[in-house]
C-alpha cells in the first residue's frame, strides 16, 4: 500500500460511512458513551450500546464492527466479555479493542487476558495502555510496573515496538494515539499528524476515536480503518481548536468538524507510511 | 377534542412547567441520560434517575410521572423493573415507557412482556418499535421478524395501526417519532410536523423527547403532554437546524430553544387532529 | 486564616492544578459522570473514574484525593463503597462526599451509616442533604422527615448549624451549595457569591462542583480547596449566563470559563471570612 492507495482508501471510507450509515455497537464507559456516540452519528455511522451477553451477540450479527472499551466496568462484565469475544473470534468478526487503563484491577487484566486469542481487529490505546497490553501478552517487557490510571505516561514512539509485536500477534491492527498518531498492521507504519493539545482537554478523544476507527471497518480494511479515524480526528482537533475558546466550545466545533470536513481534506491531512522489514 | 382546545392545553402545560417545575424519576440508558435531564430542566422541570427499586418507588411516590426507558438494560434490572411497574400500575400513577431496541436480547423482551398489564400512559418509541410493540402483545401482526438494532427501519405511518391498536389496548398514548410524529389515544390522531434531519445526527432526541413527555404528563392529560413534547422538540429542532453548523452546536441550540420557546410559537406549530372512528 | 491569606491560597490552588494536572479518581453517578469529568480537565485536573473495589483502591494509591458521589447507586455499590471509605480512612486520605439524595433509599442510607466515622475531608452537598446527614448522623435533629428527591428544599443559612455540626465532628470542611454558597471547618465559614439561576438549569453544577473540590484538595487544604471551587464556579457561573442564550450554550461557555479565568479573578470573585466561636 502506497501513499495514494492509502489516500483513495481513506476518501472512499469517508464517503462509504456518510452513504451507507453503517452501526457499529459498543460495550463502553459511562463516562465518555454520550461522546462516543455523538462522534459515530457525527461522521455518518450509527450507535448502539448494550451491555448485556445475549444482546451483544444479537447486535453484533447485524453489524460489521463491534467496539469494546474496558473503561468503568461493572461488576459483571466478564460475564458479557467472554461469550462475547468467544462470538467475535469464532465468527470471524472485525472488534475494536480499547483497551482504557490496562493493568489497573483485577477484572480488566482477566478481560485482557482473556482477549489475546480473540484477534481484536484493531486495537486502540495511547502509548502506555500498548506497552502494558503487550507485556501482558508475552510479547514485551515492559521495565515500569507501578499502577497506572488513564494518562499515557509514555511516549507513542516508545510503544512502537511493542505496537508492530501486538500487530504481529493479532494479525490486526494497533493504533497508537498521542501527540503524532502511530498505526501499524505490523507491515507498513502509519504516523498521521494534526489535532490539538486541547483535545486533552476534554475527556473521551480516546474513547471516540476507537468508536470511530469502528464505524469506518465497518466499510473498509482495519488498517485503512483505523487510518481514516485519525485522520479525521487530527484535522477536526486542529481546526476546532482554532475556532473555540475553550473544552466547552472545542468539543461542539470538534463535533460539527467531524461532520462537515470533506473527504478530500481528510485525506489530504498530513500522513506518511512507512514499510516495516518483516 | 377539536384544534383549539387542544392549543389551549398545550400552552397551559408549557406554561404551567416553567411554573411549578415538576419532577419525573427516570430509570434511562447510560448513553443518553445527560441529555435527558438537561431536556427536562430546559422545558423548565426537574430530573432524578435512579437504578435500585426501593428509592425507584420512594422517589416516585413524590412524583405525577415516571419515565422507564429500554436501553442499556442492566443485569440487575428485573429486580428493579417488576416492582417498580407493579408499583405504578397498582397506584394509577402515569408513566412513560421508551421501549428503546425492542426486540432485542431475552430483558428487554421479558421487561416488555411484564408491562402488558402494567398500563403505562404513554409508550413514545419509533415505528419499528412499535410494530414490535404490537406483535409481542399479540396486538397485530407483524411480519418481520429480523433482529433489530435502535435505529427506525419503518416509516412512522405504518405503525399507525399498531399504535391504534396498543393505545386501544392500555387506554393510555402512543406516541411515534419520525419525520411526521403521530400520537394517538386510540380515539384522536394528532400528527407533529416539523424537526429537522439533524435530530437522527445526534445521539438521545428521541429517548429525551419521552422524559419530556413525562415532564408535562406532571401537569396534564397523557394526549395532551404527548402532544406538547413533540410540538416542542419539533419547532425547537426546526429553528436550532438554522443556527446550527452540525450537530454539536445543534445540540447546545436545541436546549437554548427548550429554554426560550414560547409557549404560543410551541401551540401554533404545524400539527393536525383526526377524529377515529371508534 | 485571615481575606488576605485565603486569597493568596486560592491563587496558588489554582496555578498549582494548572501546572501539576493532578488526577483525583470517582465514583460517581452515570447522568453527570461526562460533565463531572470535563470540569476536572477544564479547571486543569485530570479524572479516571471507576465501580470496583479493588481498582478503586489502586487508583486511590496514585491520588491525593478521591471523590464519592453517591447519585444512581448500583447494586453493588456497597462491595466498592465500604472497602473504599475503609481504606481512606486507614490511610488518612483525602476524599470528597457529595451525598445526592441523602435520605432515599436504604442503600443511600446504609452508606452513609458507614461513611460516618470514615472522616470524609470535604462534604459538598445541598443544603437539604446536609440537613439530612446531619440529623442521619445524631449531630441535630432535622424537624422535616419526608422523602427527598435530588433537588435542595431548605435554603444554604438554614443549614448552617448542622454544615458546622458535620464538620465539628469530622474534623472537615462542609461545603454547602446553593444561592451563596457556605464552607466552614467548624472554626471559620466562608461565604462565596455570584453564580448564576442558570447553573440550576443544567444538570451537575452541583456533581462537578464536588469533583473540582477534589482536584484542588489535591494541592492544598481541604478549606482552601473547597473555598477555590465555589469561587471558580461562582465566577465562571456568572460570566457564562451573560454569554449564553440558554442552557446549550451555557453549558459550553461554563466550561470555557472554568478553564480561562486567571487565579487572580477567582481569588478577588467576592467572599467573606468569619471566625466562629468555638
Amino acid at each position: 500500500m502506497d501513499e495514494q492507495e492509502l489516500k483513495q482508501g481513506i476518501t472512499k471510507a469517508v464517503e462509504d460511512v456518510r452513504k451507507t450509515k453503517p452501526m457499529a455497537p459498543s460495550i463502553t464507559n459511562t463516562v465518555t458513551v454520550n461522546f462516543v456516540a455523538n462522534a459515530q452519528l457525527a461522521v455518518g455511522g450509527a450507535a448502539a450500546m448494550v451491555y448485556l451477553a445475549d444482546e451483544a451477540e444479537a447486535i453484533a450479527s447485524i453489524s460489521q464492527s463491534f467496539y469494546v472499551n474496558l473503561g468503568t466496568m461493572f461488576d459483571f462484565y466478564m460475564d458479557t466479555l467472554e461469550p462475547l469475544s468467544d462470538y467475535l473470534h469464532e465468527n470471524n468478526h472485525k472488534w475494536v479493542l480499547d483497551p482504557v487503563a490496562a493493568g489497573l484491577g483485577q477484572m480488566r487484566s482477566q478481560a485482557i487476558d482473556y482477549f489475546k486469542d480473540k484477534t481484536p481487529t484493531i486495537i486502540r490505546a495511547n502509548a502506555t495502555e500498548i506497552l502494558t497490553i503487550a507485556e501482558m501478552w508475552g510479547l514485551a517487557s515492559n521495565s515500569k510496573t507501578k499502577i497506572r490510571g488513564v494518562e499515557a505516561e509514555d511516549e507513542v514512539e516508545e510503544a512502537k515496538d511493542a505496537a508492530i509485536a501486538i500487530a504481529s500477534y493479532t494479525g490486526g491492527v494497533v493504533a497508537v494515539s498521542g501527540k503524532v498518531d502511530l498505526i501499524t498492521d505490523g507491515k507498513v507504519i502509519v504516523h498521521s499528524y494534526g489535532g490539538s493539545e486541547m483535545m486533552e482537554n476534554i475527556t473521551g478523544a480516546g474513547c471516540s476515536l476507537a468508536g470511530v476507527c469502528a464505524i469506518y471497518e465497518c466499510v473498509t480494511d482495519s488498517l485503512t480503518a483505523a487510518v481514516t479515524a485519525s485522520q479525521i480526528y487530527n484535522l477536526a482537533g486542529k481546526i476546532a481548536s482554532k475556532k473555540a475558546n475553550g473544552p466547552g466550545s472545542f468539543e461542539s466545533e470538534f463535533l460539527d468538524c467531524l461532520y462537515n470536513l470533506s473527504s478530500e481534506d481528510i485525506a489530504n491531512n498530513k500522513f506518511e507510511i512507512e514499510e516495516l522489514d518483516v
